[in-house]
């Protein structure tokens, strides 16, 4: 992975000012749409937002399969019907254009990421939009949880694991995590407040010692920004929805678009919809 | 549905009487392999158990994106590979003999309603487990709310609402539900109970006057039979996985094998594993 990271770094950078949370959705999207750029944690707060990617339709199955397989990393929000830039999930909402940014993929490499895909969209894609960790992080801040990388102003820090999602046809890959720095006594409702979230990817994969997943470094994210921790801090992971990114790298599709990590779509659904109780 | 129905009624009795739940998953398949049939509730009590939809590889897609995009009645616990008969929730299963009883369709009719499929299997057939409400009951046991058709011997109630699902490709059709009568003072812990489990149905998706979701009447249901209620009881109503039945009907698929309503699939899952928090 370490060559697409090396794309992002020098863009990992918030230019989205939005951290009270008082955008609306559509003003949002108007603002991606008219260039504005950068990781969308804490925009239009109490609003879903999602990771994207599109595959051309015959590989639409494997990666239906492999989301279903692998529901924590990759829970389906929207499916679009093939060619559909549209969804139901963000009225008035163009893929295409509406995401801060884009990367374009080619038999498994990187090869642009652009502020939008109008050029490279293909009338065979089939769009997946997949649950984003940024939407429980307006219930984590009224339990009392510290969102470190929205107060720091960086993008939320991912690693790619050592632990392989169940394969699906032709699709396999790692599994990729977003880490938040936790203080104990925050511990157990950010267990509690995310498992009831399971559509955004739920509790936690995992607390504490980051080795256990395979990750050596948590200063050297595979893609955001590393976090500052306070000493008491314990690190927490969750499954996260650039897992199918890892999974194109891995499997080489011949073609796939995704968002850039970080910059989602920003729907206009509530987080309360995906609540369970 | 009127035809599917009649050619269940004469068999909706309870032949299979684990009502104390001590049964293990494989000594009720391997009971269900040798020719015990009837319904599946309470059996095996703790243990998760599944609806069955098989179909061609040709239609897999289009079922496998009804269910995502209907995740209330069609949760995906597992899919097989085209032409497999196993599944990792259930040690040493197979699709074709270890459930109850079958139903087997033809161009979205039912042709037959065996104890065992061998001879109607398949190469290119791909196998859904859908998740069940009859799992739940043991949480709901737990909680102490009554289950008025397990105590009374007989199928859950389930019934064709007016409510259509999110087509998907050639699929369409209506909602199926189940309905349990739940006396007033246990209907917060039934609704909060069934949230913690969004893969097994989640929470109601409707209580009380049944013609809110186009029931003329409760004691004669679509599937399974009619259940005894006491005066105070409100119907709950909770999606149900004898949906994808519904859309066979609906949709006509060239073939389909499905479980027989309320006869299910036991698996070696434990419900625990399905709960969110």
């Amino acid at each position: 992975m370490n060559d697409t990271h090396q794309v992002t770094e020098d863009r990992a950078v918030t230019l989205v000012d939005d951290r009270a949370g008082e955008w609306r959705p559509e003003a949002a999207r108007a603002r991606f749409r008219a260039g504005l750029a950068g990781p969308t944690a804490g925009v239009a707060a109490g609003r879903t937002q999602a990771n994207l990617i599109s595959v051309p339709a015959d590989w639409a199955y494997d990666m239906l399969l492999f989301c279903t397989r692998n529901p924590k990393p990759c829970p389906v929000l929207d499916v679009t019907d093939a060619g559909a830039w549209t969804t139901g999930l963000a009225e008035g909402a163009d893929l295409r254009t509406d995401l801060p940014r884009y990367r374009v993929w080619r038999d498994g490499e990187l090869v642009a990421e652009p502020a939008e895909v109008r050029a490279h969209w293909r009338d065979d894609l089939v769009s997946f939009l997949i649950g984003c960790s940024f939407t429980f992080e307006s219930a984590l801040s009224r339990a009392g949880v510290p969102i470190r990388h929205v107060e720091q102003g960086r993008n939320v820090p991912m690693y790619v694991t050592g632990r392989q999602c169940r394969p699906a046809g032709r699709l396999h890959g790692p599994m990729v995590v977003s880490m938040r720095p936790v203080p104990p006594r925050y511990l157990s409702a950010a267990i509690r407040e995310t498992g009831l979230l399971p559509a955004v990817h739920g509790a936690p994969v995992h607390c504490g010692d980051p080795s256990a997943l395979g990750i050596e470094d948590l200063d050297r994210p595979d893609f955001g920004d590393a976090v500052d921790r306070e000493p008491d801090d314990i690190p927490v992971f969750w499954a996260c929805g650039v897992t199918p990114q890892a999974a194109v790298t891995a499997s080489r599709p011949p073609f796939a678009i995704t968002h850039a990590p970080g910059q989602m779509l920003v729907t206009d659904a509530r987080d309360e919809q995906y609540r369970v109780v």
